[in-house]
């Protein structure tokens, strides 16, 4: 029985109709709100009439158990708060369509709380025993409500944890989040790795002085020493990066942050990405390298916060073979290999069992947003390549 | 009759106990605040009492008159919300003691709102003719209040405004706010001339991206569009400025300020310094092509701000030259000319009358917060030097 294009769309559109925003496809369906919950209700019941067992787990997480060994297929269907209609979602509804329309056993499973309203990829975190549940419930959104409080809203959905080992592997198809297939006119992106992610807080701290009475040789400022840092860190980077390795300073607080005041202090998040540890290890070095010969050199300061560490993650080499074969059955010529510079829920599982993953394009590379889509022609051939793929495993 | 420096050092404390802070020598003493019209009424009885005519005007400023023709001399009272007990006081009771010690008819004047918290150096600004009041009525402070229900507080006091006819020139001490002669070991500044300012606010719009699905050749960041811009006016500036040159980026604003996001928007201020119009206009070049040039590399839009323009305002030669001639009497040796990098009543009151500024020390450059002092030694000699200059003139 081949998949059918029709009922998976179809079934998309449904779900995208729980916290569906009004704005174009967008949808506003974080963890734990009604929206997500109804959500989830819905899913449980098109398990079932897949004749697979639905089952919750007690943070939320709800799988479409086949009876017995089976491989495991999904994504999440929490959204961001402003989000698309197929982050997530376009994971959880093909892994269903593949489930209900092959012969081999396929269980099928939603995250909660993917898109990090409490922590990163939380669901699967706990699941693979990366979070414990302890710390987990500890956990507290932005709007001050505890993850336990959360998980409490589904209380009355709640059965034990699933046991891993009655899965074989872990296949998640996504949308890429990224304009790299969207730019290259291709269909399909099988991916290597999920890059492994360093990210601090870098604090500077110089003198505030007033603007006008303070001559330039006098000043230690620290918008100053943020400025020396970047160019420093980006000229060095140069003989240490791939095409693939990415970094950015994305958060920046300059204080007091006054047109007449020369900046006394600055805090800015510095994260990097790549796939491999070693990398990482030496963008580091000239990472905190700099940040000391900026700081004797404009006489500031600095200070490292604490170094959030994901590490990377290599896709199975067998899964990852099925899938290229698939991409190239279907899409010859129109697909590549990637990493994933975006996290997901195949980096945790990743630690319970073999996992890969597959992107489809995503429209100018918009994710996060209202505005995030993709094509109805390349969802399905996102569809068929896992079919395809799952033939030749 | 010889200047009595206790005298002096004496009603600079009394003035010091209106709105004293508590912390050290602080003051929190703002324009038009209960602390401010009690200090303002208290000098006016001083005024009485030196045989000096107390008069209000319709905005607050408050005039101690000697009959006749005279030299003005004062500065402010109003303080900033965290201030010291120097800023602007120092200016008004070294003033004061003057009139009273001396042989010839010097006015004495305490500027309202100097310190801006409805405009620039409000209450010089209306008098000297800059700022009507009828737009000076529409300002709002922080806290939403009408510039005109703030000098209604006051209005019970005001008389007409005072005709700047009366007075021959104006004479105003104030501390430096800056590190040049505290670090430098000297007592005394003559000033040369009030910089000029320009201020303009830029922004940087970029595409706001994911931080990991994005590569670096496909990104427009805001953030490293201000980083390369700030990189290279600062080499471009080497060739045009001098050593009394300032230019700040004070206030940053970079959006959304997301670790995990490309910073798609920077909004920042721009402010540039110095005595030479040419030079200011010089350097405006520079900036308005620098992000022009970094726009088109990065691709990034970019926008200016209106400019806000201050002249330059030179001191009047022969006034000067008195208060270098008091300077080499009482302090041989320890004094320089230096101009003043922040705004002060003086540059108002120049279109009005010969104007000439002298500083004293600030220990460490501090200003604008409660930690602001100046030695009692340093006050007194400021003081001799204005009744050196006074003698010579």
């Amino acid at each position: 029985m081949a998949v059918n294009a029709q009922r998976f769309l179809d079934d998309l559109h449904k779900l995208r109709e729980f916290g569906a925003s009004g704005v174009g496809n967008g949808v506003s369906r974080p963890a734990y709100s009604d929206a997500d919950i109804a959500a989830r209700r819905w899913l449980a019941g098109r398990f079932a009439e897949a004749c697979l067992e639905p089952h919750f787990d007690p943070v939320g997480n709800l799988f479409g158990l086949a009876p017995g060994k089976s491989l495991l297929m999904g994504s999440h269907s929490d959204s961001q708060p402003e989000g698309g209609w197929l982050d997530g979602a376009l994971g959880v509804v093909a892994a269903l369509e593949l489930a209900r329309s092959g012969d081999r056993p396929i269980s099928v499973v939603s995250f909660q709380d993917e898109e990090g309203r409490f922590g990163v990829t939380t669901g699967s975190a706990i699941w693979s025993g990366k979070l414990p549940l302890e710390h987990a419930d500890d956990l507290i959104d932005h709007g001050g409500m505890r993850f336990s409080a959360a998980r409490g809203r589904m209380r009355d959905l709640a059965q034990g944890f699933v046991d891993p080992n009655r899965f074989t592997g872990f296949l998640e198809m996504h949308i890429e989040q990224g304009p790299v297939l969207d730019t290259n006119k291709e269909k399909i992106g099988v991916v290597t790795d999920i890059v492994g992610i360093r990210d601090m807080v870098i604090e500077f701290s110089g003198q505030q002085n007033h603007a006008g009475t303070t001559p330039m040789h006098l000043r230690r400022d620290a918008f100053q020493a943020l400025s020396a840092f970047n160019s420093l860190i980006n000229d060095r980077f140069k003989n240490v990066v791939s095409p693939q390795t990415v970094w950015t300073i994305g958060h920046v607080d300059v204080h007091p942050s006054a047109s007449s005041i020369v900046p006394g202090q600055v805090r800015f998040s510095m994260q990097w990405r790549d796939g491999d540890v070693d990398r990482l290890a030496r963008m580091e070095s000239i990472i905190r390298a700099s940040a000391e010969e900026i700081g004797r050199a404009i006489g500031v300061e600095f200070r490292f916060g604490q170094m959030l560490g994901i590490e990377p993650v290599e896709m199975d080499p067998e899964l990852r073979q099925s899938l290229e074969d698939g991409a190239q059955t279907v899409a010859p010529g129109t697909w590549r290999v990637m990493p994933s510079g975006a996290l997901h829920d195949a980096s945790n599982v990743a630690a319970l069992m073999p996992v890969a993953m597959v992107f489809v394009p995503s429209i100018n590379g918009i994710s996060h947003d209202f505005a995030e889509d993709t094509s109805e022609a390349d969802l399905v051939i996102g569809l068929q390549v896992l079919e395809a793929a799952l033939a030749s495993h």
